[in-house]
């Protein structure tokens, strides 16, 4: 079982008790719940059927035998057949596996979107609370001309809004049932009542081996993460003792060897997710050239690339509302190093109509 | 000079005329010239100034001292700048290539939409003239259950159309003009008069370290291909020899050591253009996490990611369309091989209304 | 934390033991241990000082405050110093978790290297067997000239070893002790004494944000599992039942909804494998560009890359010796393609004296 | 064709040559060359036969030929056989790529020596003369404790010697003659006598599909790059106005809009490199994966990925080596910004002991 140390930082509680062992049995067990209650009604099994299953308990047991036929969904179901003999019926490991992993996915959304809402929050109070803050720009680290602060947020929000919804339009797409039989071909009124029952709509058809739309969810989801590593890459120069215009507040980390040491904690998440996920991303995208109507590889790569990327994706956006939310601003400073570099704040420019045509396209957005 | 035969397989001939060294000079000096006539009409610089140039073409010196500069606009512009001083005026660097990019994707994109048009227009026929031919489904590559040859098509088709309309979609995202001078606060009426210029749309603010846009059809595109990889991936399975279930047709390559094999060829693209893509995704992710105003590394790793991707995207989708207008379909061999199986073609379940529903999802979509 | 069933396929049991939380803690709790028996040693500490610690049990807590200060190092500290003010005395954070996953690496090595050696055993003996057998060779998947099956496990063979060998070679390096203090200056005879103590080489100084050993390591990894990769791919082509050629024995897992079938489990574990690693290998990289004397997220990001990594090769490594040793080979059918072919067996050129060269060079490596 | 201003910063004039299509002719050509003669030396063909052919020079054509037939040997080889019927006898088109590219390779291999020793004088008498001179160590970005210049740097020369050395090692694994018609089984003294024709190694026997030695190469080559990132990050930060330590010399670049600003040009290239790299790894890890005796794309995606790498390689090498020879160092400043972190210089510990091991070590290395 992999470590909660080992990820400590790619996670958030909440998330990871989302993708534990218990969830996803629980996921696993709710789908074959729902589609014995659907085969109920459409006829399709006895009334008195068993709907509810008491999930198995041998986790590891199941791990390994899952490793050993290359799917857990085997050696689950023989678990769940053990208590009725209509458990599973009609359905492939596919169905199951990926059903349940859209459940899971549908409720780290809801988390994620708090996350980013609490951001969002932040960073259009603070884009305006500092609408007229002159700070030092700069491009290859070095100085160029002087910005607004409020300007500069106004980017981070635009952008990370903007990622945000594009992401959470993915999960619109990438949320639906998955029901076919072993090839995609079982049709029937089943799959519309088991997506009736798990509250999924219900794709034109099974989506074996069409794996776009989760690809889409993890790829938006990477872009976010990157947006949100610009933020944090921003604030940990800025906070930087010789800079030293901003500072992470309350979420200020510090070192076991040297106590009194403010570091940017909550960017090191953000930046840590950032270097992880292009890798996730990328092996999602390689693991869609899958074979035939199932995939030897590619398909049971998968799950722990959605949940260890759906995981990142949630620390990086949590630990940034928490940082936002927490930021301490030195104008002064800002003041300082601006004139410091010999530029004159009067060259400010269009800043202040640019943030709020900013802020406006992103209220739209 | 990277060499075209290198490269073969990853281009067609037009996306390599795209963005070859005389087109992507083209472009810029299309950006400077439109700067020039914008800036007349705002009376930012006297209405007699230069507004045609002569393009520069000691193009590998330009090449060399951008290397040395981290830049070739800083070359490119002492260039212009010796025909006029008013070249390139209050815009930086960034402005120059971003927007000069935006204008080689934006004539990449209308190539790209031919090849996504004959392709899918090819595999709706082939769908359609096989609503009714049985075959083997296969799952982990072993026979599995029958479906029929006009599904498979039509799930090739939905995904493929489906990722092709996301691409498409980024697109008209991404397309967006680029001007905000050092640091993105230049305002005034020049911006909205260079966008009308280069009929580019006009952002709410300079985009300069939100890259987001263009990571978003660069991940697009990667979908896309993966998905044509997937199609590729199946007819190179589908046509070993010991399948023969269908062939490419007048696309199919030789070999140097035996004349008479016949290859997979346009599937072979495509899938050399799967192995690619990731990676290129995965390095645009990666540089997105850009510092301040400019960064270091970041946004210079851009350029060749952009053209390598977007024309590995036309490659791909170039070989497919061909590959599947000439696809022969061998019916008397998947009706053989079903049959060796010893399934029944009788349980195809719902495979036609599964066909219907998915073409007249991607009709709608 | 991360669900073993998520990751089923991405580990073995005895993998996923060692990077278990319990594991991490005991190598964590060593190093702290053999610190203050190395400084009691040197006399640095008092010679009554604690050298003995209880394990922290609270590990949930332990992640989540490790998550907010963006190390599992502060909280799990502050435990132990709970116990004796001695403890992690002069170390840093860095020192404790970079030689905690030195230690944890040593016991992986010794496992994959168990599934190396059954491996390469298998492999040796198959291609022995079959030095006269002949078959179908493929290039495009197109039938192409006669080749042994001893030659074409012979390359299977020497590929694999030498990709472990290098693996191998690439821990001998990489297995070093991390102990320099805040940033990499402590001198003094702790450090050999610390090495002593845990039985690790002492490098030349610390090596805090040089990560190119364990980077090396890891790419040697991939390297290793896409070797795995390929003759799983191989065997999953030859096992399809047009083909016929091999078949996976014991191992050959079956589905939930066709009990009678006989998949490729062994091969899919180490082509998901496949799949993930480069991914895993491209995230390392890009986290080696680390800032100054200690990054902001790029050393955080490794954690979960090693223990993901290191379990993935071990789980493709043991899942092809499994393979490899019940692999049933139907010469028949070998035979019998190759004459449908219309490719007489006779043009076996050099096969024979290849795969001697080749063993015996494996034999030496 | 690619355009030499996309990739400017992605190469050096040297390597662009190497890899331009002229020189990739001439190696193809110089294959073939050999090839005759190693053939009339061992009486396989006809003393007259022709030994020097005329470079094709319809370029353009041999690359979209190439496309259609999924290698560019099919319409080289064609050219040829018009001089001579025994051109290419009894070779394949992988024996002539992988050889053409090994030849480049190797004259890369030379280039990229030279940058890497310019490189590592600079950096030993750049610690040498700084032995004693005390700076701030930061870790998180925050001042942490003090340091050496000498040490710093000599971490610098210990990672990237040690990187370019296992680059270079892999360079000796990987220049092999790759001869054995189209599926390795072609014998006879041929391979021996055209490896020593030019002056390559010839291996125990073909190895089209085993791509170990040369992904070692690449991820060797990667792994080297992010080394130099890691310099070229921590000279990035130590040049921000407010640091202030150190300065790109000569090589520092100006920009379009400001030409009195100094850039960090050099460490720029290099950043962007190491963006780059690690999806050019990850891709050729995927294309590892490849099937039986000549694979469906991941053959056919190697040559870009490798001509890209070694030339990003290269970039980088030749970027830093120039910014380390003429880097400027301002120990007053240092002095100041260790001084106003209220950190004693004296807490130095054993920064020479380690610097002095360090240089020790890399001498002997």
């Amino acid at each position: 079982m992999t470590s909660c140390l080992v990820n400590a930082l790619g996670t958030t509680p909440e998330l990871a008790s989302i993708f534990s062992d218990s969830s996803v049995i629980s996921a696993m067990v709710e789908f074959e719940s729902a589609l014995a209650r659907a085969q109920i009604r459409a006829g399709v099994i006895p009334p008195d059927a068993l709907t509810s299953y008491i999930p198995p308990s041998d986790l590891e047991d199941v791990a390994a035998e899952g490793a050993a036929s290359a799917t857990i969904a085997i050696p689950f179901v023989e678990r769940l057949r053990a208590q009725s003999r209509f458990a599973h019926y009609q359905a492939t490991s596919q169905d199951l596996q990926d059903t349940a992993m859209v459940l899971l996915l549908r409720q780290a959304r809801l988390l994620i979107a708090r996350y980013a809402q609490r951001m969002a929050a932040a960073l259009r109070k603070l884009s305006a609370d500092h609408a007229n803050t002159p700070m030092l720009a700069r491009t290859l680290l070095q100085p160029a001309a002087p910005v607004t602060f409020g300007l500069k947020v106004a980017n981070w929000h635009s952008a990370s809004w903007r990622s945000w919804k594009r992401f959470d339009a993915r999960f619109e797409e990438a949320l639906l049932l998955q029901f076919g039989g072993p090839v995609g071909t079982l049709g029937g009124p089943v799959a519309s009542l088991l997506a009736e029952e798990l509250a999924l709509k219900c794709p034109a058809a099974p989506w074996q081996t069409q794996r776009d739309r989760l690809a889409g969810l993890l790829c938006a989801g990477a872009i976010y993460v990157a947006t949100l590593g610009k933020v944090a890459r921003d604030i940990s120069l800025l906070m930087q003792s010789e800079v030293g215009e901003v500072s992470e507040g309350a979420s200020a980390g510090g070192s076991s060897s040297m106590p009194h040491k403010r570091n940017p904690s909550g960017s090191t998440v953000a930046l840590a997710a950032a270097v992880r996920m292009p890798g996730i991303a990328s092996s999602f995208l390689t693991a869609m050239v899958q074979e035939q109507e199932r995939s030897v590889g590619g398909w049971q790569a998968e799950w722990p690339l959605l949940a260890d990327g759906v995981q990142l994706i949630g620390a990086a956006s949590s630990a940034m509302a928490r940082v936002v939310e927490g930021l301490q601003v030195n104008q002064a400073k800002m003041a300082a190093n601006l004139e410091a570099s010999g530029l004159s704040s009067k060259g400010l420019g269009a800043a202040e109509e640019f943030r709020l045509q900013i802020m406006r396209e992103a209220e739209g957005g």
